[in-house]
């Protein structure tokens, strides 16, 4: 019999608020700066994506990844003139980020408890290993899970691993998550099912993917009441 | 029949080299403050091992949080007197460190693949999950393991998570490596065996542990090369 045996959840932004943090913690890391420098000037707000991401290389995702992103990105901006007393600060926003709480998004426990029932899942998750297990652990889900994946890249590479270590054929494999780029661009390119579940807010650098709005083998949901049908419908769609 | 069916590997100064490069880095921490503070001061050291200490339960363990641990310490030490361009060859630090080379013990390559060739092997390394993927592959060791984790914290509940995954029965397992804390008390108070192969340096958070010498299942070697004979012992001490 056809369907789909093992279903895949994304972390931040699919089942938790996670983006909201990242961005009240660049609100108030430029409130910090705009002692210093015109924050009307565009540059400003690419500098610190463009050390981000030369900085993604080295540091990796995640909040210390970016706080040290920050603190960097602040002293160059200000040709060194911030003071020591305001790049503590900035280290501040870090360790808070780091502690916010694990809020749910509306419906997604009851989804997961729906699609538990008549699947296997598996929580894929990308990111700093220490703070995800500490939100998985606070997000009160994780003995849903049957298993749970913290990786550093959500590529083609890491989810041919994951799906050979379940056991799961492709096909027979789905993932739910907001991220285009990460959570449903490399499951399709394997020939597995992706089901995208758009969040209000996008990190910059994950807006990037070559996802066609009408490719086979996608669907997307408004929010996580339309998950467990989605997943039937694709089922009825594979045939008996 | 009795013997050990998983032997797991410790990764950072068991496999290669590492408290070395932390060593160095705090080295050159040092040397930045010293245009600030007298370094003779005893105080000064304790510090930044305070402020690890108490930030490891907000970081995790690793390069980036180490590097955030001297931000804050030096901004706490100086007064707030230090320049952002010093606390900017701190960052450098962190990044340098992040990116050293790894270079493998003396005969390890080759007590590995011995061991490999009789049982399954496991490589157990905790900390930065993007750092440690970086040096498993630098490693060059990657495809002889038969299993990989990178997990946060080497405690109990985590091997016994691990132990559970493989499967394997603790009496049946051994675990080589050279901190007594975190890769020799857990494993013995699980039921297991310790392999302790002690490296010339120790991290002070590392040093604390409940282990004596005279431990049943404990056995101590002094080189790479000593790793199968060991192994060979406790299976013949296991009996038919």
């Amino acid at each position: 019999m056809a369907g789909i045996r093992w279903v895949g959840f994304d972390g931040d932004d699919t089942l938790w608020k996670s983006e909201d943090y990242y961005r009240k913690a660049e609100a108030d890391f430029e409130a910090i700066l705009g002692a210093y420098i015109d924050l009307s000037d565009a540059r400003t707000h690419r500098h610190l994506l463009d050390v981000e991401r030369r900085n993604l290389k080295i540091f990796g995702y995640g909040v210390k990844g970016m706080t040290l992103s920050m603190l960097e990105s602040a002293i160059q901006l200000t040709d060194e003139r911030i003071s020591a007393s305001d790049l503590h600060r900035i280290i501040e926003i870090g360790r808070a980020t780091l502690q916010h709480p694990v809020e749910l998004l509306p419906g997604i426990r009851e989804a997961v408890e729906a699609i538990a029932r008549d699947h296997e899942i598996v929580l894929i998750t990308k990111g700093d290993l220490f703070h995800q297990e500490a939100k998985i652990a606070l997000s009160g889900l994780a003995d849903l899970f049957h298993r749970i994946e913290v990786v550093s890249e959500k590529d083609e590479a890491t989810y041919a691993r994951v799906l050979h270590e379940l056991p799961v054929e492709p096909a027979r494999f789905a993932m739910i998550g907001n991220s285009l780029r990460s959570d449903i661009e490399p499951v399709l390119a394997l020939g597995g099912w992706g089901v995208h579940m758009p969040y209000h807010v996008t990190w910059a650098l994950e807006a990037e993917h070559g996802v066609h709005a009408d490719a086979p083998r996608l669907r997307v949901v408004e929010h996580a009441g339309q998950l467990p049908d989605a997943l039937a419908l694709i089922e009825a769609s594979q045939g008996p």
